[in-house]
């Protein structure tokens, strides 16, 4: 680590921990509950948009006041280019549609990378009170004040594994098949929670995630939390290079490698 | 009604959420977090069968006391006859595919039934600590203290609604590919919460709902919720003979005739 070593780990956990907070002033305000909010959905007010917008704005204020030198990604403005190696990656409600159908597990998703490569990832879930942090071998929990250490589960056969996917009508043909594989030889399935499922996969409850189509800002947040919980997290070879999209979050490398070779066919 | 006439609807309620916060305090204390929970199952040691059968239990434990000529139906025990109009149907653990991945939108569902009808329903949400209670036009929520009104969204076209579902696989070919049509000319779909999916069609965020497969205890508490919320729950011909399992929530009746119209083909 360069740049980030210079500022230390503590200093940038607690950092991220203030954008988490500004963005949940952002976001839980406007989720929710109230018909009213589709209505004016209909005619053409989009909440989601809104609440988008104003959470990645007033992370992206705070980094500017506290990191000028640092860099910014995130889903709804324009690159803020680094004078430094690090950068944030934001994302400031992942898993839209559930926000949208009054769900629970939709989260904001903050990543520092150094040098490209993200070291300290946050998945908070507001509505649930929950934050998730990883850095290094560090993987916290922490909820309501509580604070607990995160451990993947252990599993290593898909048999034993249960299993998460997003939306299954997100695959083309070629990786529904693939997809279709792995579910079948699963024990269990369960969809629609997004990056909290990598949450739970951390957390010890969810077994092995699979998914395509995922975006950098979907997935910058959720490596280092994976990681350090003793979880792997990799493309659908296992590999480290992300960019295609594709990502295999597995609790253990025994059941990443048997779901490898199950999507290759 | 007859018998559940005699004690008072405010009685039966007051009644019934003491039975769900009974039930509560054997399903919470099992759920989650843990990965430890997972190993014991793998040795044959299963917390969800736990769960259900001491929080079913615990709910049959009052009923008997309190109510002992009333019927109960649950999923865990044999059939208690009723020496009345009235029966309790229980569905300790709704979700319990949730309840195994940590994932919190299960809840526990509690029916009244007068002369085979349900006419007062909970949806209780223990993870969420979200209490949805309805009978006749009283459709509410409970958390943390507040109570608020529930009221289905109005959503009268398909193009415009969200819809959900818990599973696209439990679909035989044919219902898949009558819900695949309805999924197409959706606006957005969602999965993965069983009779949560109910409570925020209840509560407006969520328009409409299509399932297959449901027995009498996932469905009979779904039933007073959604009625009293102003949404409209039928079989998927629209009508009111439940036990094909087929189950379809609307928050209007023109998105439920269009839905039907829709899964006719």
């Amino acid at each position: 680590m360069t740049q980030a070593d210079r500022h230390s780990m503590d200093e940038m956990v607690a950092f991220a921990a203030r954008l988490a907070e500004a963005a949940r002033g952002e976001t839980l305000t406007r989720f929710g509950g109230a018909g009213e909010v589709v209505n004016k959905a209909k005619s053409g007010f989009d909440p989601v948009t809104e609440a988008d917008r104003a959470a990645e704005a007033v992370m992206r204020r705070l980094i500017e006041q506290s990191y000028p030198e640092h860099g910014i990604v995130g889903e709804e403005y324009p690159d803020r280019p680094s004078n430094s190696s690090c950068c944030w990656s934001l994302d400031p409600i992942d898993g839209t549609r559930s926000f949208i159908c009054g769900l629970p597990t939709w989260t904001t998703l903050i990543a520092l990378l150094d040098g490209g490569s993200p070291v300290l990832g946050l998945i908070d879930a507001p509505q649930l009170q929950e934050l998730y942090v990883g850095h290094g071998s560090s993987a916290l929990l922490m909820k309501q004040g509580e604070t607990t250490s995160l451990r993947a589960s252990g599993c290593s056969r898909l048999s034993l594994a249960r299993l998460s996917t997003t939306d299954p009508f997100l695959f083309d043909a070629a990786e529904a098949e693939a997809f279709g594989r792995v579910r079948m030889a699963a024990r269990t399935a369960r969809y629609g929670h997004d990056a909290f499922a990598y949450a739970r996969l951390a957390a010890g409850t969810i077994d092995l995630v699979v998914e395509a189509a995922l975006k950098p800002h979907d997935y910058n947040a959720l490596i280092p939390v994976v990681r350090a919980s003793g979880g792997m997290i990799g493309n659908w070879q296992g590999e480290d290079d992300f960019s295609t999209g594709k990502i295999i979050a597995a609790a253990t490398p025994e059941l990443l490698e048997e779901t490898v070779a199950l999507l290759r066919g």
